[in-house]
């Protein structure tokens, strides 16, 4: 609608002390309820204002006849009823020098004239009143300093580094759940709604300030003001990478997004070009959106594009090489020196180059050391190690499920047998154990119960953060299977970034080696114009 | 190295009555310890033979000393000893006339000259006694029908319809696990090793005709005989679809290539070419291979490009019509009178055209009347569902988790006012269910609890199967968030397939249309040839 120029008291919409809801109710399933019981749930502190003139409480909490009622300052009011009762409610919030407002209702700009002209009227007297409108048509805010989970979903996300403004609210919440699940931490949310005196630029320029926010993802249906966006954004990713999806980009897209925000798409190679200027990466799925909110947050950037991957199973090596290929990645080449240092770790029939095929030795202090030699290896600046989570639990899983369920099928099929069946696993077992300090022979899987205990998948994670720390290069593990996943879940949280194929991850290895690149050209372009170094 | 030209007796390959081990033992960790577990867990009911001189039993089964010693016929043996013995063992098995043998042990031509002389005597012995070798350097195979886990890892897969084929041991056998995990049942497995006397499109050959195998899926590397392939699959295709991902597509994809598994890749453009010809359809990367394998054993081929989209939210709506620009399928034009169907049905502000956007209605009984309307609209060839999968489970662990997070943080923030907010949840609860006939109003998230136990998701699935049935369109559900995942492994066993993003199901659509319309047209040319339909 009209951009409002004024102060934004951006403090007070994410660390509001008093939060009203208009339309608060008991009745399970209306955004009345949905919104403060997510707000309770989330452990927010400061005052919950229910405003109700039908009920007594609401939620537990007093409700007021209407927002004039209430003692008191507030710094937000969500206004939870339909659109035609919005406009009456925000002259009293105008009048009660309320500066923000959450507005929920649809039935404005995005459903014709009707509901333009209401959207024209709520923005006149917000604009007025110098009230910063999130929505209309929004699924809320989230805070995490102020553990305001100001949602239209039940969702409670992580607290982190990461800010994400979204042009579509339920695609925006889901993909928060999906990120609490991949250990994403959040920061700030923003579903901008119909944006009615605000633009994304505006939520953008908050974030790119706002201490708390690292990593800043945004989904975008249309761009109003181009130019501003453009540079804005160019301000904020020298110091904090952007990562945007685009959506809209082709015919039936833009005609998807038209009737969606009602938003005017534009030619995506135009936009693309504005990206690419400002230095925003691009997410081209949603998948990728998560995949590289994660990956940002957790890895530091790359000095450059040469990769080392360490697999378990050559064609994984080939796969993930493919995918280098395609994302105009390096291998890169390992000097002799590294050659020969692996030759004392692996057995004689590893791939002496990279893609590093470790033929299935599955010994763990080997894999540690092989990450080690790869990761501070001059010629590498990102790696990619697939089979690397299977520490002590999946050994003992593995073997206790295998075990398990010979046997149940020795008891099915050859009963009798049974105890010849125990009998020769006792007899592998112990001579096993008395044989562990062999060498692995030629071929074998070669497992050294010894080392169960000592190599487990936390110590693995540890010892990845050290090594990126000291050697300032994202390691990115492959968790392919199930118990590699559940692993990666486990670790997540802390920082581990995992993808689950090799292609996944060379896709985030690109982008973050494009990033990586662009930030320093920044910094030299900083330090050579006297400017303070980040 | 040397195709055999003889008769092969695939049968006593996949259905053996008796299955001879050589190196068979005790010792966890070993192939020959492996091999035989794993037989066992998958309840192979014919017989095992371990051999092995130093034993007198191997995991409960009476060892031999050699493979002589065996009274009786051997339908197939595994060889499980280092390279270098190998080809007595060989001359051995030839002796004995068995006609079937899954090589193990590694250190043949991949890995040089003195490998490449053994491998060129066991293929000579072989081509010479007429028997097949699987590998050398293989993870094993597997098959249905006789319950034959003969796998170096602990696979287990669920049997159906899915033959695979694979240039690579660990990512054929990662790629089953995770198939496993997607519901796809495997009728075969075949982990084509170095390919001594057999190649890629004899093992293709098999599979085209055998019944069991209704989808061909394959990881390749390298093939030799370019025509022979082509000429092969061009038979097969008609009637059964191929998918298959390549490996080695780029200079860093190639080189790796060469180093695991010593293939020559070749341009990947003259390989396209001939998938194409063949009418093959191309996996992208791992993760597409399992998408696609998981999608053509559940669903009907569609009869055109046409796309319908249900979503709950625009964003996704946008996003998969994106995607539908992007991977060159259309979105339907819904004619006039569906519009007013689903007018009678949605609410007003609904999207009126594709991507049918329902605007968060979560009235169950409504998602079903969409799906009706859409599935069977003669201008839809397929239908993409977000937003389906969340029934009964889905509301009641919703309600009750959003309820008690509330109720946990009210203890710990506003301990004594606790009595007042569980007075208010009850009072709502009981008044949404004493108005639980009114239609939902404007606005509201709107739950119907009368609904919940009526419409659940084994309905829905039920529903969707028949659905597709009738009207021989393949309907895919989107499965964002956890529940939903939750939801759609438990029926994805059951014929339904799910895709975790809109953009894999649109991918996944395109593959599926490619290949519907070139069996359509396939189907056309034999009718006109005189042939019999299949």
């Amino acid at each position: 609608m009209t951009r409002g120029v004024f102060f934004r008291d951006w403090e007070r919409l994410f660390d509001p002390k008093s939060v009203a809801v208009v339309g608060a109710s008991n009745l399970p399933g209306k955004w009345g309820f949905i919104m403060p019981i997510n707000i309770i749930g989330g452990g927010f502190r400061g005052r919950l204002l229910p405003v109700n003139p039908r009920e007594r409480r609401v939620l537990g909490f007093p409700a007021y006849p209407s927002l004039s009622k209430i003692e008191g300052e507030v710094d937000l009011v969500i206004i939870a009823i339909p659109a035609r009762n919005v406009p009456g409610v925000l002259e009293e919030a105008a009048e009660k020098g309320i500066r923000n407002a959450v507005i929920v209702a649809s039935n404005f700009s995005e459903v014709g004239a009707q509901g333009e002209e209401l959207e024209r009227r709520i923005t006149e007297i917000a604009n007025q009143a110098e009230i910063t409108i999130v929505g209309p048509n929004t699924m809320g805010i989230y805070s995490a300093t102020s553990s305001l989970c100001a949602l239209g979903a039940p969702v409670f996300p992580i607290k982190g580094n990461v800010g994400f403004i979204s042009q579509s609210g339920n695609l925006g919440v889901q993909l928060m759940t999906w990120g609490r699940r991949k250990g994403i931490g959040f920061s700030r949310f923003i579903g901008s709604g119909n944006e009615a005196n605000t633009e994304m630029s505006d939520f953008l320029e908050y974030l790119g300030e706002d201490e708390h926010t690292r990593i800043i993802i945004l989904y975008i249906e249309g761009i109003d003001d181009g130019r501003r966006f453009l540079e804005v954004a160019s301000r904020i990713t020298p110091h904090k990478p952007i990562i945007a999806l685009k959506a809209g980009k082709g015919r039936h897209g833009e005609r998807a997004v038209r009737s969606h925000s009602g938003a005017l798409a534009g030619p995506i190679e135009l936009f693309r070009g504005m990206l690419d200027q400002a230095g925003i990466v691009e997410a081209e799925t949603t998948e990728e959106l998560v995949d590289l909110a994660a990956a940002f947050s957790a890895l530091p950037m790359p000095r450059g594009r040469r990769v080392a991957v360490m697999t378990m199973g050559g064609g994984w090596g080939v796969v993930a090489a493919d995918a280098c290929d395609q994302e105009g990645l390096e291998m890169a080449e390992l000097p002799q020196g590294v050659i020969q240092e692996l030759d004392q770790i692996l057995p004689t029939f590893w791939s002496h180059r990279n893609p590093v095929d470790i033929v299935g030795n599955v010994r763990r202090s080997n894999h540690f050391r092989v990450i080690d030699v790869l990761a501070s290896c001059e010629e590498v600046d990102i790696l990619i190690t697939m089979g690397t989570l299977l520490g002590k639990k999946f050994f003992r899983d593995n073997l206790f499920a295998t075990g398990t369920r010979a046997y149940l099928q020795y008891l099915r099929l050859h009963t009798k047998d049974v105890p010849q069946f125990l009998r020769s696993l006792r007899k592998g077992f112990f001579e096993s154990i008395s044989r562990r300090k062999e060498r692995n022979p030629e071929g074998s899987g070669g497992i050294n119960p010894a080392e169960l205990g000592k190599w487990t998948d936390a110590v693995l994670v540890r010892h990845i953060h050290k090594l990126m720390r000291e050697n300032q290069k994202p390691i990115i593990a492959v968790a392919v299977n199930e118990a590699e996943r559940e692993a990666s879940t486990r670790f997540q949280g802390s920082g581990l970034f995992t993808a689950p194929t090799p292609e996944r991850a060379v896709r985030v290895a690109a982008k973050l080696a494009r990033y990586g690149l662009f930030k320093r050209a920044a910094d030299r372009g900083s330090a050579k114009r006297g400017e303070i170094k980040k």
